[in-house]
């Protein structure tokens, strides 16, 4: 099963809205055939696996991360392959939330008399496709703060200007989370001050744009900014308020951008309508590179699952920019914070990841 | 040298204002005999380790963190009794910048024939004994930034209730801080807000009290305050303005405290004149341990050496107190930053630790 875990995460960030599943087919004792899902609408990992393994499957033990699925979708159920190809024995990581498989699949190949045995590593299983299972079972995008901070929680120093507060080993790291979400979102103070071109560079290696999304409920960023005028496989996505001029929406539309008009509160946007609206359209993870009103509204509705923070060893002073503006804890049974927190060095920085612990709401 | 070094830091924290030394005796490739030095005032590394050889010191190597002393203080010179037992070689650490030393001791034991070869692990001895290099180099304590802070910077909740923002660990890493300082400094306003005891509580083995110290210009703090009543062999000074009532500093004088008035400045105690005055009054080491204004003022005035920062891995939100205030940086170019830190997990915290780098003044 680490074997298969090892291959579906040659898939990570590539299989959107699916899943990433390794497969490995083990006959006496031996690995025969691995394969792994590498993009929505192509072969699931059982498939590739099958094809490697040809008549050494029959007899033989899988061992998938997923729940073999049961239904045609883009392609045939591979229930169907495994039972056809012979295979004896299935070692599943974990059974599919997905409502059309949901069970299905193991029942198929229990009734064709083929050993079934679920959850081995089931936690690494779950780990590696976080994204997928909220998206399937919510109807949300999995939600990812990202920031670079200074030791006194600040985004930037006091002039505000554009760039980085953290070193370059943080940044390329930051180019591997890019790579590797759906879409990244900011709001349109941070395009009017930074100007960003939000792309994925990596310092080796292709990467992939995220889709580029925007947060601007009066349509006030120029039509020349960068996000719009980049050149990018990605597309850009702007959310704005219903009222919004219709002009307005046929400038940026012109351009090649994708307008979303949803509802507005006291607070502007309503968030939770902005994301189930971007899981609607396929996006799993969503990586929010900020400023403070964003995050702050964010982690107030209490929308976000996980931090990627990158701490950089300077004091930036009273008059930077705040982490967070629009989100309060009167103690700590108030306060939101990262369950099992890990610390990773990067370069001088450390970058501190987690999933986020809301308190019980009183 | 590792040896010698290994015994040196059972002195840390207790050689004050002395430097923690170990020393090391070895013959025909044998460790005869070990030291170190415990306690200003009595007998020095060297004379422990040549009670221990007895005869065996003769020709033999000592191995010793630091240059041995050639003066009368309140011990006699180590080099003397180093060429009286008749050690053939010493190997030295680091010479002594204390003027008093300076080179002496090793010219004396060259004179006398003995062979001396110094600067070995030089750093780590340095390393050991920064507050003595400072306070004997410049006549300033080491002056260590300690804080608890969450993800965005503040020292604790909008309610700023007292209490640690961070873990037990970190709680417990703090006390081991406070056994191995001189002195521990707070501001008026922590004290009024939190009334602390600022006394060493270890869960295993016996700490010792650093010396409270409390900046309070206008004495404004209750007599009846924990600095000024706790039970501890450690006594608590208070730095106040000269122009404060003589009667407030007889009623804080009668409860044991040292006052030391000293001269304003628009913003609040001259700072330099309050280290000083530690300085001379023997305080090697001080961990301030804040809040926000002093915290601030000391980065300001660029007198921190080092600091030690617990992260908790909480947002504590707008309205929480800051790390730092009165503190600015424009820009990058002008923040002031930790130099080579290192990251320590500390339960669910992180110890970020590391030395003051300062801007270069435009």
């Amino acid at each position: 099963m680490r074997l298969a875990l090892r291959e579906a995460k040659k898939g990570i960030g590539r299989t959107s809205p699916n899943p990433c599943v390794g497969a490995v087919i083990v006959k006496n004792g031996e690995v025969v055939a691995k394969g792994y899902h590498k993009k929505a609408g192509t072969p699931h990992a059982e498939i590739h696996a099958l094809r490697s393994a040809g008549s050494a499957a029959s007899g033989a033990t899988m061992y998938v991360t997923l729940e073999p699925c049961n239904h045609t979708g883009k392609t045939p159920p591979c229930s169907h392959a495994v039972a056809a190809a012979g295979i004896a024995r299935v070692i599943v990581g974990m059974e599919d939330p997905n409502p059309l498989v949901d069970g299905t699949g193991v029942t198929y190949l229990r009734e064709r008399n083929i050993e079934v045995v679920t959850g081995v590593l089931e936690d690494e299983c779950r780990a590696i496709n976080r994204p997928f299972l909220k998206h399937i079972t919510t109807g949300l995008p999995w939600i990812v703060m990202k920031a670079g901070i200074s030791l006194d929680g600040k985004l930037n120093y006091q002039q505000g200007e554009s760039g980085w507060i953290t070193g370059a080993t943080s940044v390329e790291t930051v180019h591997r989370l890019r790579n590797i979400h759906d879409a990244i979102m900011v709001g349109h103070h941070t395009v009017a001050i930074d100007n960003p071109s939000l792309t994925t560079r990596l310092t080796r290696g292709k990467g992939r744009d995220p889709i580029r999304i925007i947060l601007d409920s009066a349509l006030s960023l120029a039509p020349d900014a960068r996000p719009f005028t980049v050149e990018s496989p990605a597309s850009t996505w702007v959310f704005c308020a219903e009222t919004v001029e219709e002009k307005k929406v046929r400038q940026l539309q012109s351009l090649g951008v994708r307008v979303f008009p949803v509802s507005c509160d006291a607070n502007g946007l309503v968030l939770h309508q902005v994301f189930r609206c971007l899981a609607e359209n396929g996006v799993t993870s969503v990586l929010v590179e900020g400023g403070a009103a964003l995050h702050g509204a964010i982690l107030r509705e209490r929308l976000y699952d996980y931090a990627n923070l990158f701490l950089a060893p300077v004091f930036a002073g009273e008059g930077g920019i705040p982490l967070l503006s629009g989100y309060f804890a009167s103690c700590k049974e108030d306060a939101v914070s990262l369950q099992t927190p890990t610390y990773t060095r990067t370069g001088d920085d450390v970058m501190i990841s987690g999933c986020l612990h809301y308190p019980a709401k009183k």
